[in-house]
């Protein structure tokens, strides 16, 4: 946390401010913030001079104090589920200790983007438990854990040998849990990542437990919305969302609205067909905390506007022979769409994968080259947000800034040719 | 071997000493000796007197001098296969060089127990080779080499697609060999393994060979033994072994009972049905070497005042058909029957995985809580006993102790939530 | 390269003489050329004398200001694809460029052969995306891989469960090229290999694209005839390459002999029944490359006085149904046959997996023992000239020679039994 962009970023975030906001709080103009914010190998970065570090400093502090009941403990401690260092659901968060994960993933960016290499966790082992096939997932886990210094173990593609023949959860656990140092479980069936969890004293990462939750999905999907703002200083408080899909089975709208809700004064539009409309629990959950929802079938009404458009795929596995009534395909979201309804800072989200072929229901192909598209930047991110939570877990958080050296290989400046500019800055 | 803990634990072992007799051999109390014995960051632990240390070094000393023919040589050569640092089958042990395999094992346990990190198979590779899925085994290994510090490359869930294409055991495990640096192999077929062994001069592990053997397996069982009874004072000399279960297809009991056959005056009760007894060979020779066997197909006669239970699952797939005449659900081993037969410090152990299902003639979940039942101590001492083999496969067995760093990463006293407290501190 | 082996074996390759001419050109004896170029820990190795030293580098020095457009840009920028650092195709080496990548795989030969260890790729993990099974092929990327330093993050035995939900390939690599900094890519069509490598800026690397290429097993092959012939004094200019099998399908014989087009006069015999001949755009190719071709379907006139031998197997799986004219046992390649028909120095090479069943027409069994069976040293081959791939790809391969040190295991001096003598030693 030695870099001013990152102290500067953090004081926005921390204090809530946008860049407009914490440059008129600092008496400064915006012009010299956004300077200092550049990354120090732009050309056009400053310093900021030492007085505004120490003023930033200051007003931190004040702010700390100010702030009664702040939790001090070990954020694997604030988060812990029944006591133990296990992430099992976004449940497990409350806003205060979301942004304290984000200010570890924050940490963790310039290893993410290969310019940094750290070994905190050498000599640790994963055990990557997957009974469900799910590569992304499991490769974004894998090599988060590897980026942190340790190895993996992998069980995928298997019917777990052992508990074919009668093991339970429990002995599967617990004989995993003598072998490896973190678990990360992906299962059909709700519930049973807990259960995993209640076997052992390591830390368990639910990546996926059928229709329950995929937390680090909604958390890296919550750090891109913040980071992109951060970028565009722009803050999440206030902000308009549309959703758009499968929002009755998608576990990743249902966990990423919850974790929405934590903050403030949101406008959700939820777009989707009548028998895939966003549960009640969830719309009666986001009412509660002040939120205003409005629900449409119409892709034109629902997006216009739209800070952030979040679409999803429709699991076509969860229905087997029900008939998707009133989803035709002009949900699609089409390029011409978005710039007719969309602004030029609106962002568009998808868990992926995404239905690429022609006439798919889904985020359209021929916005690769939109730079609102962030998609590439949001699967991106789950590799420091995934860092972040095995740091976290394992509690080596605080050792991993001062543990870093320059990565020995080349790396592109951007990861895909078609990345838009400022990715590679940010 | 620097902590007095070790050196002590070792002397007795070499001495085949209980704690009584050692403490009596030194001509200290039995109370002190137990006070140095426990770990180093324990409250109660005290520090040895430095003449203690002189004189059990000088004891070891003369012991070693009236051992006629003690063998000097490498331990890879000492268990070497057709000259070769292989490990195919229990065989290849004498009771000397499985003791000194244990006292490398026992260095291990802080790396083990993720205390400490070491690195000295830092650039090497190892392959797992499974022909057979065994997602716990293949972990166990892989998991074992990594804590060495090297990588693992697995080739598990496939039909090694060039062997299908006709390709000979010899080419593939020549060609495998020029890739990695040891071999762990997992094949339906008994001899196979050895075949492997015979195309290379790097490092061959058998995993398991269909109706062979699984020499770790056996190993590590009774490396649990012998830690067990070190704890308690016990002696594996004399000890009373229950068997309970498939004794006639069970590869891990036959493993076991040819090393327990390297020890003095064992009493063997063999409990199973009658088309499921030990063959008759395995009779022979534990009765050649001057053991005591009862064989019985009851549960309490065999249970009652056993020092250690081995129960193993009835592997059905052994049978297809074939009926298991006699084998009914009262060869369920369930905590009341532990508490009426068994002793207070008798050890429950079983080669899982384990029938956890209501009714399964298995070690009963119900004896989960239990201190005695130390299925989860034998899995967790797989990594220590799979790193000890490699190590000294390897050459590298006296390069770790020094070697040995502090872990950075928090991990948990015990592993799991219902582990007997002393697990954690022996 | 500061071993005088390596200046030697470099300086020899860079100005294309035998040792007899390289000799005669330094005008010392051959006998005392042969003595430095010994392994430095053989026993007969010497020192040779400084001035040779400097009389070598004076006419490399020479050479190169008479090569007009010596191409000094990084070897990645010199084979780029698109602008790229990928590896798709042999057609992107040219013999100078080939010739570089051959030096920097000379100098990861003591880690391939296990007595060096280097870290250069410490952090980076690799993706290994297998769409189509290739045990051998994976493992030899990922070995290759992990002896630089890096870890493995495999996707292999999947349905890759995101394309089956109708993600494009562009998304596919796109978010895999987030999480990792290489790709090995194998896809069983034909320039799907090159449509991941559109979409990500990092390396991908082509393992196989179905009828298409398999460009590092090609550069593989002619790395090993050069490493052959280099201990023998021979040059590839002028040699005589019989390829023998199915010449029409074989992608492997493709690539090989566009690569060897690159040398000068050489003769091909192409020994293939009449409905697997090499097709006639590359026979076209290699006799505009002023290079003589006979083309027969007789074993005995072939492989007379050949000084490689190429031996493949026919891949059924590529005719289903089609009948396999005139293809009879006499085919085989064995041991008698090479003795009547080949020379002392002839090598035998072969892309793997044979086929060792009896009767099977390929290269048999029989030779195993025969130092002239080049294919085990030819899989071997594998590991320098991946790494030298990874290394140059990521822009590592200048960092390698002064990062090395000793491995600190044991490792057999030859890696299998029947290895020839001199594998050992060069």
């Amino acid at each position: 946390m030695s870099q001013q962009q990152d102290i500067l970023r953090d004081a926005m975030r921390r204090l809530n401010l946008t860049r407009d906001a914490f440059s008129e709080r600092l008496g400064v103009r915006r012009r010299a913030l956004d300077t200092w914010l550049l990354p120090a190998d732009s050309g056009e970065s400053r310093a900021m001079p030492e007085m505004v570090g120490k003023f930033v400093a200051e007003i931190l502090q004040r702010e700390a104090q100010a702030t009664t009941g702040a939790d001090d403990r070990p954020l694997a401690q604030r988060i812990a589920a029944e006591g133990r260092p296990h992430l099992l659901s976004v449940a497990q968060f409350d806003r205060d200790s979301l942004e304290a994960l984000f200010q570890v993933a924050d940490v963790m960016q310039p290893i993410a983007r290969r310019q940094k290499v750290t070994r905190v966790l050498e000599g640790a082992v994963l055990g990557s438990l997957f009974f469900e096939a799910s590569t992304r997932t499991r490769v974004s886990f894998g090599a988060a854990f590897c980026r942190l210094g340790g190895t993996v173990c992998d069980t995928t593609g298997f019917t777990f040998s052992s508990m074919a023949k009668g093991e339970s959860i429990y002995d599967t656990s617990r004989v995993m849990s003598g072998y490896v140092d973190a678990l990360v479980v992906r299962h059909p069936e709700q519930g049973s990542v807990a259960e995993f969890a209640r076997a052992t004293n390591i830390p368990v990462i639910n990546a996926g437990d059928g229709p329950g939750e995929h937390p680090s999905q909604a958390i890296l999907d919550l750090y891109t919305i913040q980071r992109e703002f951060s970028r565009m200083g722009k803050l999440v408080d206030g902000t308009h969302v549309a959703m758009v899909g499968d929002l009755k089975y998608g576990r990743t709208v249902h966990s990423l609205i919850r974790l929405l809700s934590l903050y403030r004064g949101l406008k959700f539009t939820l777009i989707a067909p009548p028998s895939l409309e966003m549960p009640a629990y969830l719309l009666d959950l986001v009412a509660r905390n002040g939120h205003v929802i409005e629900q449409t079938q119409s892709l034109e009404e629902g997006l216009r506007g739209a800070d952030v458009v979040y679409a999803t795929r429709i699991q076509k596995e969860r229905f087997a022979g029900e008939e998707i009534e009133g989803y035709t395909p002009e949900f699609q979201i089409r390029k011409a769409l978005v710039d007719t309804l969309c602004k030029p800072d609106t962002i568009l989200m998808h868990p992926l994968p995404r239905d690429g072929r022609p006439g798919a229901n889904d985020l359209s192909i021929d916005l690769n080259h939109d730079p609102r598209l962030a998609i590439f930047r949001q699967t991106d991110n789950g590799i420091p947000v995934r860092m972040a939570l095995f740091a976290v877990l394992m509690g080596v958080e605080h050792q991993v800034a001062r543990s870093m050296r320059d990565a020995g290989w080349r790396s592109p400046a951007h990861i895909g040719p078609d990345d838009a500019d400022f990715d590679g800055l940010d």
